[in-house]
């Protein structure tokens, strides 16, 4: 039996997908449920990817809900062109995917997520994988959460190295500081994985190849997805040999904590120009204790990336 | 017998003047020299503070050099507001310290500095708490003694917290954000200790008020000079309850690394603004080995202010 429920809050484009694929594989973990947020994508097309994705995998019945289509602090929101350019127009790499027979629920994603606290309490992870909008929102409407749920493991933010959006700001808190800062704020027991670690976690087109051997659909899908996330990584990030495999790493260390060296931190999110989305250490806190809120400042890469690898690949191989 | 040798580079205002205290204090230290450098104050001003501090305790023969008087990209240095709020217009809270009969060396301070890595190697520590102007010169003068020297220890930067100059860019390393990008991207042996962790270790007036009682000329001036700096603290960092023991804390651990946990880092510091003068990790060397580069990310704040009140009482008491 899985050791752990999981929620995962996903704008579903490239990685996304490769964290859904650990999220089922791993047998510690049974995924209860995904929430689709905006960022890669908009919220539909990422709804919608999630959904398609699920239904490759053999996991149609785990449901999906649809979260907020823009920040706390705008109206709408429009894909960036660079989001465009690493994960197609349509998030998967400008593939069509054989299309989800199941639909979006229709329970608003922030019930979903406090009702789920509330029943499996400590038993509960949280990986946001994009935007925090949708972890505000349910703290703010519920803050009983923060001390119920097991924990928040969320990709996003850079403490240690510089951003990927500006010098200070990496993408998914960019799109929404005044979120990403309650949430740093708040007292909800978090592990930020950022870009310090997941740009150490990379995969190149000699484990894709391994993949696309097993002459499976979902292995010849996700390397066809991977392969062009490469590609556009020698574009955007000519210095690193592969991609950087952001969400499945938050979706490993939250189920195997011990795959990172973390710090213990209170931290902020600035919200102002030209420093908005910065992730960092917040002064008027500095000698509080720090209890709830680690950052991640180093992986053991072999681990993971073997881990990684063993589960997908079986989980391929199935489907 | 000492352990270690160390030249400290100061920019002295008063809490350099800890540092240099510190140093003559610790029975593992033998302080063979100190290079002036600007920053807190004009170099000619730190240059006769060091002497003048030297003299009143009792270690008049430590030579004292100076150093270059702006930074490597400038032609001139002007003090600003800030740093004489802080230290006092004359660097050391406005006191007239009796004037040491010693004089400023006649010998360049780099090549002071090159031919004590030269002669001492390994033993030599090296612990700048001011902008790296004279070091960068340094290696830039002789690229050996980067492989020679036992370690640098620095005061400056600002990893996991905001900055003290900008949001994000701490005084020490502005002053000069390319003399510290040459000295960050060396191969020397280098612990960065930034505000990270000096802003955790505090004094406050209970603690000069020791000294104060002591009723020796040492212990007065000292009281004296650390609660103008608590008072200027009060004001410009309404957020801690004291004042930083920064430069200290760079003395103590060089001399005892495991004062600090650091994380090892490929760094550099950003040039252009807004940017200028943060310290960050060097994400096109992220996965090399990092080998030679730590930033101290936490502190045993009880062990060294304790260490750090036993040492200086006890100097103080004998001047």
């Amino acid at each position: 039996m899985a050791k752990y429920k999981m929620i995962l809050d996903l704008d579903t484009g490239i990685d996304d997908a490769l964290a859904l694929a650990y999220a089922l594989a791993d047998q510690d973990c049974d995924l209860i449920g995904i929430i689709g947020s905006y960022g890669n994508v908009l919220v539909e097309q990422g709804t919608q990817n999630s959904l398609d994705l699920l239904s490759l995998l053999g996991a149609s019945g785990v449901p999906v809900y649809e979260g907020f289509s823009h920040s706390s602090t705008t109206s709408s929101f429009t894909v960036q062109p660079v989001s465009a350019r690493i994960h197609g127009n349509n998030g998967v790499a400008n593939l069509e995917i054989n299309r989800a027979s199941t639909k979006v629920e229709k329970q608003s994603s922030i019930d979903f997520l406090i009702d789920a606290v509330h029943k499996y309490k400590k038993d509960l992870l949280l990986v946001p994988t994009g935007p925090l909008t949708n972890l505000a929102a349910a703290i703010k409407k519920d803050p009983t959460i923060t001390k119920l749920i097991g924990h928040v493991t969320l990709m996003g933010g850079a403490l240690t190295v510089p951003g990927n959006v500006s010098p200070v700001s990496e993408a998914n808190i960019h799109q929404d500081p005044e979120a990403a800062n309650d949430v740093f704020q708040s007292d909800i027991p978090l592990t930020m994985v950022g870009l310090d670690v997941t740009t150490r976690t990379l995969l190149t087109n000699k484990e894709t190849a391994i993949w696309r051997n097993l002459k499976t659909k979902s292995g010849s899908v996700y390397a066809d997805l991977v392969d062009y996330y490469i590609d556009a990584y020698k574009e955007t990030n000519p210095h690193l040999n592969g991609c950087a495999l952001h969400d499945p790493l938050a979706v490993a260390a939250a189920l195997e904590p011990k795959l990172l060296e973390t710090i213990y931190l209170n931290m902020k999110v600035d919200t102002q120009k030209p420093y908005e989305g910065r992730t960092i250490g917040d002064e008027t806190r500095l000698n509080l204790p720090a209890t709830t809120t680690q950052a991640a400042v180093n992986v053991d890469v072999d681990r993971f990336v073997t881990k990684f690898m063993e589960r997908l690949t079986t989980l391929f191989e199935e489907h």
